[in-house]
């Protein structure tokens, strides 16, 4: 419990890994991010891609208890969830750093002193991210993001029973669509 | 849209009223917080201990809509619920202020320049708090302590179809327990 760790889990385009990668700049501390997915992928064998799209999907309901390969044991999903689990745990042990996404949170809790960090923003000023900083076609980025809020809500329930987004279970949840993320940056920094 | 109003929503026995209090003493503007149901009770002609009482029960289900004077039009708490409305709505135009609960949050939407801040902390240290700042009675804080929650939550949503304590319906969320009360006041201070 020596290193303090700031886990940032945030919403789909609302700017939380900007921050992330910013906060650690200013604490002069690592950010993992895409390094976290390498290090699973070195780890598991699987590619970085296949990483990132599986942990998009939770594991499903009784049908997938019946027809799929858990019947037989793990999945592969059940497997890279504990490799994810020990990369996170090392990288904390290592230092003190910030950990975007992959429920670090939850598999942090009670192994490290961490300050959890929850960001969204609203439908609309995430459909205005999608299309300026990221240059993505304009059609229907709501549906996107509707999609990828159901996914990731999904996933994190399926292995922390938590519920997404409820303020209860973070130290600060930011709005960084009305608040900016130069101040979520400043705020998150300050607190650390 | 001129006045910067701050609303606190807070889990009972956060400290969200102190933190209320010390955010208005510190921006050198109002804080309505008794004051607020004080209002409600002249205007209402109910006492303030009715008005307490009332709003911390929602209107119940289909039994109610039978048996309880909605069948003959409004209940006592629809017309306290349209008084609150005003009240606040007054308030927010006289000037900036800061107004701890009654849901100001939903009630200002799109009618004032609000920072929306909830506040909570673990029940553990809730429960702290009821017996060293209150000199409450020891013996089961946590089963009070949830039976407030169950009925803030109730009557939120029965008034505002909002999710109480969901990240996404504020602009800071703060864990009193863990950042402690002055941390909480600087931050939301340096906000406005």
């Amino acid at each position: 419990m020596v290193n303090r760790i700031i886990t940032i889990s945030r919403e789909f385009r609302s700017g939380g890994r900007t921050i992330g990668r910013k906060v650690a700049e200013k604490l002069g501390i690592p950010c993992y991010d895409a390094e976290l997915i390498q290090k699973i992928a070195e780890e598991s064998g699987y590619t970085a891609d296949y990483i990132k799209e599986e942990s998009e999907y939770a594991p499903g309901g009784w049908l997938s208890t019946v027809f799929t390969d858990r019947t037989m044991g793990l999945t592969n999903q059940d497997k890279l969830w504990s490799i994810q689990c020990r990369v996170i745990e090392e990288l904390a042990q290592k230092g003190p750093c910030v950990i975007v996404g992959r429920c670090a949170d939850y598999i942090l809790r009670g192994k490290a002193d961490c300050l959890n960090v929850f960001i969204h923003a609203s439908m609309e000023k995430r459909a205005e991210r999608i299309v300026n900083e990221y240059g993505e076609r304009k059609e229907r980025p709501e549906q996107r993001l509707k999609d990828k809020d159901k996914r990731r809500t999904a996933y994190h329930r399926f292995y922390t029973d938590m519920k997404w987004g409820h303020a209860q279970n973070y130290h600060v949840c930011l709005d960084s669509g009305e608040l900016g993320i130069g101040r979520c940056v400043e705020l998150i920094s300050q607190l650390y």
